[in-house]
């Protein structure tokens, strides 16, 4: 195993990467650029050529991507919901071309998760699920003590279990998927119809693009932390449906752990508690089967540093990368 | 590996014993014997034992469990819904001891697809997920290559997820799971509600216990082959939901290949062709994500093959058994 790998993590908004040590005393990050993500297939290849050039690091290093969306086990991203111009992106190759070195690329709840099975939150346990939640719901595995994403490369769009058949439509096509209530844009979702109906009372509320009426996450969250009743329906019933879909995934999988990662978990004291509440009530023979339930310890350097151990070759990725 | 060994599959009306060639040009079922299951925990052991006695296999060979519900990684069967008095019952240990073999026991769908890995419709795939429509709904997994069972040994509950948080109570205690559609108790249960606002015309009835009124599956079936609008609905229904499912898992798991088995396969013209179809407008992203749906190919012996390949040690059982 290498020394030192390069990880980076390209989400909606930008391409973080960085410079990892994969094990060791020192394991994590050591150091990290960051540019905005660019709206072209074209443009983010040059951004992430360009970013790692900025770490100035040894030209031996291997780079692991991180990338939202659907990513084939060659590297391809075949389509990407928040980057809508990635479609069939041979990112591997295209990128590892450019830099001259060896890239290897995966989605990026894969990696965080295989981050915080290494080096966070899951350390030293064989059976976990993450679930980051974002704009929208990211998920990653490990199973029997490796990370598995499925025959293609897509496990883990469990955002899109359809939890209510006539629930709101989704960007995906469908009804009533998990993201269209246990994500950021979900919350944001089951806000905004709390304010149609009067239940917000006073809470302070901004529009966005499209016509679209949206509550700010802080100012729901500073509502329910003064007491307000209606913003704290909008966490029950928020807490209630994430409990729902990880009751759903543990059903399937029995994870002895579930961490819970991504931007909405800094509100996680509105939800954990009755979040744990719930999904002891909606699992199968709860009494058999009690699995733990936390939040990621890696922050939003997971991405990154997964995707470093993903490079780098570290025991407990997958040997088909 | 051992070239014989005993399967034995305990379900809810029978338990089945078998001799099984785990491998070889005459792999499969050589001889079985069945006898009614028990109503007791201790009935089911002295059965099992009686029922194995009866094959007049050599000492030496080992004896493999499949048992409907939640088997534990030691053998011990924690609950099953449809065996009312197993509860913690060590399985494994106690048939173990009376018949001098070495007994390894796990869940039934787990069984069966393992069964069908090594000698069915899944031959040769890494990755595939078998699904059983009986009374409920079992599940089982192989993930590059080998079968899964989660941490604990209960995984595959996906009968129990939640697809409408509003929707028919379950055995469980939720709402909405997913057996209460698309299995043969979510069948006849649609098509009561089908006949109690008369949609079913004149489909005959028969009461079952509890009062409960239910189509008899052959007289749904008949009389959906016959042209009955009412009995195609309630089948299109049922595809559907079975197809929403199916979707929700192949979106977690990310599977080559899924196969349909359990006792409601007999009826498979009936629902497997709009069952593809919807499940196909469900799948997220299908044009990256084409996977096969295929049916079972070792029908009710599945269980009993693969108990017999798991006792036997097969490659791509589980080491941890």
């Amino acid at each position: 195993m290498v020394t030192e790998a390069i990880g980076v993590d390209v989400g909606g908004t930008k391409v973080l990467a960085g410079l990892v040590e994969p094990s060791g005393a020192r394991a994590g990050l050591v150091s990290s650029a960051r540019v905005p993500t660019p709206a072209t297939a074209r443009g983010l290849v040059d951004a992430i050529v360009d970013v790692v050039a900025t770490l100035d690091a040894p030209r031996s290093l291997p780079v692991g991507i991180g990338c939202a969306g659907l990513v084939d086990r060659d590297g391809v991203v075949r389509s990407s919901p928040n980057l809508a111009d990635l479609h069939d992106l041979r990112l591997a190759e295209e990128t590892g071309d450019r830099l001259g070195r060896v890239v290897t690329v995966a989605n990026d709840a894969t990696c965080a998760v295989l981050a915080e099975h290494r080096l966070g939150a899951g350390a030293g346990i064989d059976d976990l699920v993450l679930v980051t939640l974002g704009t929208g719901i990211g998920c990653g595995f490990i199973v029997d003590g490796r990370v598995r994403v499925g025959a293609r490369g897509f496990a883990g769009e469990a955002g899109h279990m359809v939890i209510d058949p006539a629930g709101p439509p989704c960007v995906c096509g469908k009804r009533g998927c998990w993201e269209r209530y246990a994500s950021g844009s979900g919350l944001a979702r089951i806000a905004a119809e709390a304010m149609d109906v009067g239940q917000l009372g006073d809470v302070a509320v901004s529009t966005a693009g499209g016509g679209g009426v949206h509550v700010a996450p802080e100012e729901l969250d500073e509502a329910a932390r003064a007491g307000s009743v209606g913003a704290e329906a909008v966490y029950r019933l928020f807490s209630d449906r994430l409990a729902l879909g990880l009751a759903n995934l543990v059903n399937v999988l029995d994870p002895e752990l579930v961490i819970l990662g991504g931007g909405l978990v800094k509100a996680a004291d509105l939800f954990m508690e009755p979040t744990r509440k719930a999904l002891g009530e909606y699992l199968y023979d709860y009494r058999s089967r009690p699995v733990r339930l936390e939040l990621a310890e890696l922050g939003e350097e997971a991405t990154v540093v997964g995707a470093a151990l993903l490079a780098a070759g570290t025991p407990g990725a997958d040997p088909t990368f």
